[in-house]
């Protein structure tokens, strides 16, 4: 499993991003990984670097088909192979 | 009110992270300010630009006294004019 | 086209990571796509996000074959859709 | 020395950063620090986390001068002990 998170800035639409991070999350719901939203970014669960790109890619394209003229994606991608990792494990290790 | 987000990675100290960020948590609650541990980085809520970076530089130091050569860390800053945030009101914009 | 630019960060593998940077670079090479190695990261033009990602994958398969066991990858994306961007035409729009 | 990169977006001012920037660059000359602008970020050398910080703060202070009403930050930070870096010394340990 791969944990990643990502934010995503659209340019040129306003001061509100909200809208925005709403569409983005059904294209996560419609794609049944396990995500997290947070107040920075969302966190998900993938099983491949290719199922976090479809989504990154998918993304993209509601923004652009939203009538975002330019959008600045930051993606943070967690590669471990010495150990399983999930969502729930990264926040256990930590907390409370 | 500004919201921000970061994560510390050591390098050269092993693949586990989790002893370092509790340790960076201790810190975070010695300084009073409110914060959310996410999976793949921790936000807080800051009153000014000072106040992130002296925990920034504190968390820092810290690694450092644990031995850590080499640290990489990444901060997401959202400073927002036209209205008040808060980790809640950014939650609560987006979903669920 | 699209400009991006990423880092990745072994962990578990000492503090230096020049030979992972350069075994990443061989791969931007063997792609055919345009980078710029800086500082803190490389900066790549490619034509599509696929592209992007089939190599952000390549480079982490490729640290795995290095026997890395534990790899953070970072990548900001601009993807704009208003004018045609380049990594000469964003260095030359603010410098110097 | 502390090697850092950071990229600022202003959100509800158009599409075009590069008046921003080039106002973020005139602060970083001011400054006397080293940098290197880049396509996706621009890079520092610091003597401490205190100098960084003091140049982001004055960054986010000058474009809400320009009316930014939200403006996202982005640093990485690398941090050593083990051996004195520098934008030339991390550009050299990896290319050309």
């Amino acid at each position: 499993m791969i944990v990643a998170d990502f934010s995503m800035i659209p340019m040129g639409s306003g001061t509100s991003a909200s809208q925005y991070i709403r569409a983005v999350h059904e294209i996560l719901k419609a794609s049944g990984v396990k995500f997290l939203p947070g107040p920075m970014s969302t966190s998900l669960e993938v099983e491949s670097f290719e199922e976090l790109f479809r989504i990154i890619d998918a993304a993209n394209g509601r923004l652009k088909d939203m009538g975002v003229q330019r959008t600045i994606t930051n993606i943070r991608i967690d590669y471990r192979l010495d150990k399983e990792i999930s969502i729930s494990s990264k926040l256990g290790a930590v907390g409370p």
